[in-house]
């Protein structure tokens, strides 16, 4: 029996071996099922969220695409993030002394602790603060500059997270980050959503002074099998995110920490930000991006 | 209604709209569709070849990958590629005076022309011979050293397509290649095949005393939204095939030649050789390569 998610003349279909569990929460359906060939899956409002054989990809990419950029970075805030595997990318930052978590939606944490160990593991940290609590709220409290880093890991721009894409949402992400501060926003597929990336690029130029960045990633279980990333730094010190300063392979245990890394490395941290041609045609800013007008280095 | 491909407990479903055409060939079934949200498709065998609106990742990246690493190429061999759409990419580069093609069913060119005139395109080029044969057969039959590219434009290693992934065929390529030649041959899904990927991989270092390289792109209608390139040389002058020698955008009326390129361009290219540390971990042989060892430029 397959399990579609969306129907727009498109589907990607994981045959369901066993549905593990199913509810309601105030915000969304939550389902999780075990799958002949992704291992378990978790649902919400019908969109797969991540399976256990490819979340490696976007965990690993969300987490070190700005942490490795930076360094030593000290206080991060995670917005959604509830299943854990956010978290457990971040633990591997050994500079990190706080990791905040704000997650509207304290089912997704219950079900992932119960059926995604693997992901949920990154509860464990004893640097972690979860607050269940609506982001815009939390984030118009935090004192201005609090963090190093925010990591805005949420669902589809539909339901809960319908918020999240907005001018007013990115304003208060910017004042929550200290001068020099990176964001990195979930952002869409390049092959589907082109004027939806194009917005939130052209909002966040007006709201980070620093620099704006699109990368992406493979995830075969996402709509047309990539995931993008919009980085962004407010203004502050320089971030150069293409040439990541703290690399990865060079974090005292970083790469072992709970688990390796399956999929992140410093090669795909820079290749993340090559375009292809029809994206950087369309998205007007990304013309002038610096990655077309220098040469840059990755190892 | 939707048009599964494949279904081994995962399956990419995209909406009819119409049924175009479909025939039996003497090789396979030849089915013509147009979806809602991909332009017309081409399929084989039950198998998605190619859609409009993703073709041009593919068929831009495994021209431009081996041809943009050696300078000034002449004579190139296409081995399938019955679209055109890898004619219509090598005609960008004005060094080549000869293009040679051996597709084993005449079915899919004529398909190609009636329905996929933008790939089919490629045909027009004076410079194109096309061979209407068995591709084991024709290299068995060509002057050693005769051509600088081989492009193996294949379909799955099922069918008529299952001879060309064994060593016979690796050795009947390398001995029709030019010393420092080079060969670029479609290489299955990193997420999915990894078995199959290390074993080309294995067979092609015993034949290739050049360099043997793994390089991957997005292609949403492929299984699991990649497809990989096995890029290889034989001994001779040294091929860099990560810092492409012969840049797309210097080469004169490359960008536009018959259309503008939509995906490749250098950073694309250097980009591309970048590996998931899953992949370089289970295929042996890609933790000793040159990308993992010393830094790269891209520019």
């Amino acid at each position: 029996m397959p399990e579609d998610y969306g129907w727009e003349g498109e589907a990607h279909s994981l045959a369901v071996e066993k549905v593990l569990y199913k509810g309601n929460s105030e915000f969304q359906e939550v389902l999780v099922f075990e799958s002949s060939t992704y291992g378990k899956v978790l649902v919400l409002d019908g969109i797969v969220q991540l399976t256990e054989k490819d979340e490696c990809a976007y965990q690993e990419m969300i987490a070190h695409l700005p942490l490795c950029s930076i360094p030593s970075p000290k206080t991060v805030l995670v917005v959604g993030g509830g299943d854990g595997g956010v978290l457990r990318e971040i633990s591997r930052h050994s500079s990190v002394e706080q990791i905040d978590i704000c997650e509207i939606d304290k089912m997704v944490i219950d079900v992932s602790k119960r059926f995604f160990p693997e992901l949920a593991v990154g509860f464990e940290d004893p640097r972690v603060h979860l607050y269940i609590a609506d982001a815009v709220d939390f984030l118009r409290c935090a004192p201005k500059g609090k963090y190093d880093a925010v990591i805005v890991d949420s669902s589809d721009p539909v339901g809960p997270a319908q918020e999240l894409v907005g001018k007013p949402f990115f304003e208060t992400v910017a004042r929550a980050l200290r001068p020099g501060g990176v964001l990195c926003n979930m952002a869409e597929s390049m092959w589907l959503h082109t004027h939806l990336i194009q917005d939130m690029i052209y909002t966040c130029r007006q709201t980070f002074k620093g620099s704006v960045h699109y990368a992406w990633a493979s995830v075969p279980t996402y709509p047309s099998g990539v995931i993008g990333f919009l980085i962004c730094s407010t203004d502050g010190p320089p971030v150069d995110f293409i040439n990541p300063i703290n690399p990865i392979e060079k974090l005292e245990g970083a790469l072992k920490h709970k688990r390796e890394l399956r999929f992140y490395n410093s090669e795909m941290h820079s290749a993340a930000f090559a375009l292809p041609s029809f994206l950087k045609r369309e998205v007007t800013f990304l013309r002038d991006s610096p990655i077309s007008g220098q040469p840059i280095c990755i190892s």
